[in-house]
C-alpha cells in the first residue's frame, strides 16, 4: 500500500511526522506539503503562477518528503497529477494543530488536501487534533490515525466523499471512544484590528479570540470531542441544499420570464 | 435596502461593474474586492498577516468602492466585522468570468465570498456567467441578477445556506427560463507540465484543458446551462454525508477501543 501524507501545518511541523510515521507499517510512504505554514488557506489551486517542489529531508526514517512552494491542496494536486510516480492507495492529511470541525470546512488547508484527492478519485482521511498549542502531543491522535487506516474505512467512501477525523487532546487511555457525527455549528470570534503604519496609512488585521462553538447539540463533531470521543465525519463535496431546492421548485420560479422584474419592486 | 458586492476576478474586472449597476435599484450598495484577480482563491482567512483596505474609483456612479489587498472571502468579512459602517442586507458576489458549478465550488473565490458571508449571518448570492472570454457580455446575467434579487429569494434562505446562480452565455432573450437544480460532476482537465528554469532547476505548472464534466445528466447545474437555462442551486457549509454517516454508525465503530489495531492488519 502507498500512502501520500500532506498537511496545512507545513513540512516541518511535528503533526506530520507523527502522521507519516503512523502510515508507516502499511507500507510506502511519501510526504507533500507545503514549506511553510498555510492554515486557513482553504481550497486554493495555483493556476497563474509556476509552483517548485523540492525534495527534503524529513524527520521519519523510510518517507521520502518534497516540499512544495505552494497550497495543502496544490500539493496533492501535483503529486496526483504525475509528480509522484507510483501509484497511490490512500491520501492523508494531517495531523493539524487545531481541530477542523463545523464551518471550519471550506476554511482548513488539511481538509482542502483531502477534497482535492476525492476529486482526483482517491480516498482521503484528514486529521486534526483539537489542541492548538505550540506543545500539542500527537502521539495518542497518530495512534488513532493508524487504527483507522488498519479498518478500512476509507475503502467504502462513496465518490466525492472523504472522512473527517478530529481527536480530543487527551491521553490515548482517556479517550472514551469513536462516535459518527455530523458537522456542528461553529461561533466565529474574529474581530477587525484597525492600526496606522509608520508611514500614517491605516491597516488591518482579522484577529480575535479562537472560534468557539455549540458542544451541547448531541450527535455533531463538537460534541463528540467535547465530550472526549474522537468525531468522525463523512463529508462530501455536494453541498446541495435538496430540503431548500425542493422548496424553491415549488415556488414556480422555473415558469418566471428571464429578466422580467415583479411589479411590486 | 444596503447591498455588499464583492469577486475574486478583482475590482477591476467587468463582471463586478455589471452587478453593482445592476443592484442600484434596489438602494445603497457598496463594492469590496480584492484589487487583483484572485480565481481560485478558495475560502481563504488571512489571519497571519494585515490586510490594506483602499478606497478606489469606480466605474458605476452612486457606488462607493474598496480595494483589498487579500481574498474575496476576507473582503466581505472586514467588511462584516466593521469596516462597513452601514448595516448591510444582502452580499451578492460576481459576476464570476466563467461557471462555477459541480465541484468547482470550493476552489470558487465568488462562491467563497458568498460562503464567508452566510457565516456571518447575512444572505447571499453567488452569480457567474459561463463563459470565461475576455471580452465576456455581462448584460443578459446582470439583468437576471437584478431579477432574482428583486423576487427576494435571499430573504427566505436557511442558515448557513446561499443561492448559487449561473447564467448562460446567450443573449437574454435566448435564455430558456429557470432550473433550481443540484451540484452537477465536473471533470477537470488539469495536467503537470515541468519546466527548467534558466538556472536549471525544475519548476511546475498546473495547466491544461478547461474543467468539463457532465451536461447530460437531467436536474444539475451543468445541465441546465448547457440546455440554456440559468441555474439555482441552493448551497450549505453542512458538508456531511448523511447516508453514509448512517452507514458507518451501523458497523460497530462506536464500540471500538481507541488504539486497538484489528488482528487481520
Amino acid at each position: 500500500m502507498h500512502i501520500l501524507v500532506s498537511n496545512d501545518d507545513g513540512i516541518n511541523a511535528p503533526g506530520i511526522a507523527a502522521l507519516a510515521a503512523a502510515m508507516l507499517p502499511f507500507g510506502q510512504v511519501t510526504v507533500i506539503a507545503p514549506k511553510e505554514n498555510r492554515s486557513a488557506i482553504g481550497h486554493r489551486k495555483t493556476m497563474h503562477k509556476p509552483l517548485r517542489i523540492d525534495p527534503v529531508p524529513f524527520p521519519v526514517e523510510g518517507v521520502r518528503a518534497y516540499a512544495t512552494s505552494e497550497t495543502p491542496s496544490d500539493s496533492v494536486a501535483v503529486a496526483l497529477l504525475g509528480f509522484v510516480k507510483d501509484p497511490i492507495d490512500l491520501v492523508v492529511s494531517g495531523i493539524n494543530r487545531g481541530a477542523n470541525m463545523g464551518q471550519d470546512l471550506t476554511y482548513s488547508g488539511t481538509v482542502s488536501a483531502a477534497f482535492e484527492a476525492v476529486i482526483w478519485h482517491k480516498p482521503a482521511i484528514a486529521f486534526s487534533l483539537v489542541d492548538h498549542s505550540e506543545n500539542a502531543d500527537y502521539s495518542a491522535a497518530a495512534a488513532i490515525a493508524r487504527q483507522i487506516v488498519a479498518l478500512g474505512l476509507y475503502r467504502d467512501l462513496p465518490p466525492l466523499t472523504l472522512l473527517n477525523v478530529n481527536v480530543p487532546a487527551l491521553p490515548l487511555e482517556q479517550i472514551k471512544g469513536f462516535k459518527v457525527v455530523r458537522q456542528g455549528l461553529r461561533t466565529y470570534n474574529d474581530t477587525l484590528i484597525t492600526r496606522i503604519d509608520p508611514y500614517g496609512r491605516p491597516y488591518y488585521w482579522i484577529g480575535g479570540e479562537a472560534p468557539s462553538g455549540d458542544t451541547t447539540e448531541e450527535g455533531t463533531d463538537l460534541w463528540a470531542t467535547h465530550n472526549g470521543y474522537v468525531s468522525l465525519t463523512p463529508i462530501h463535496l455536494d453541498m446541495t441544499n435538496y430540503a431548500m431546492m425542493r422548496q424553491l421548485q415549488g415556488r414556480g420560479i422555473e415558469s418566471l420570464k428571464p429578466g422580467e422584474i415583479p411589479s411590486q419592486t
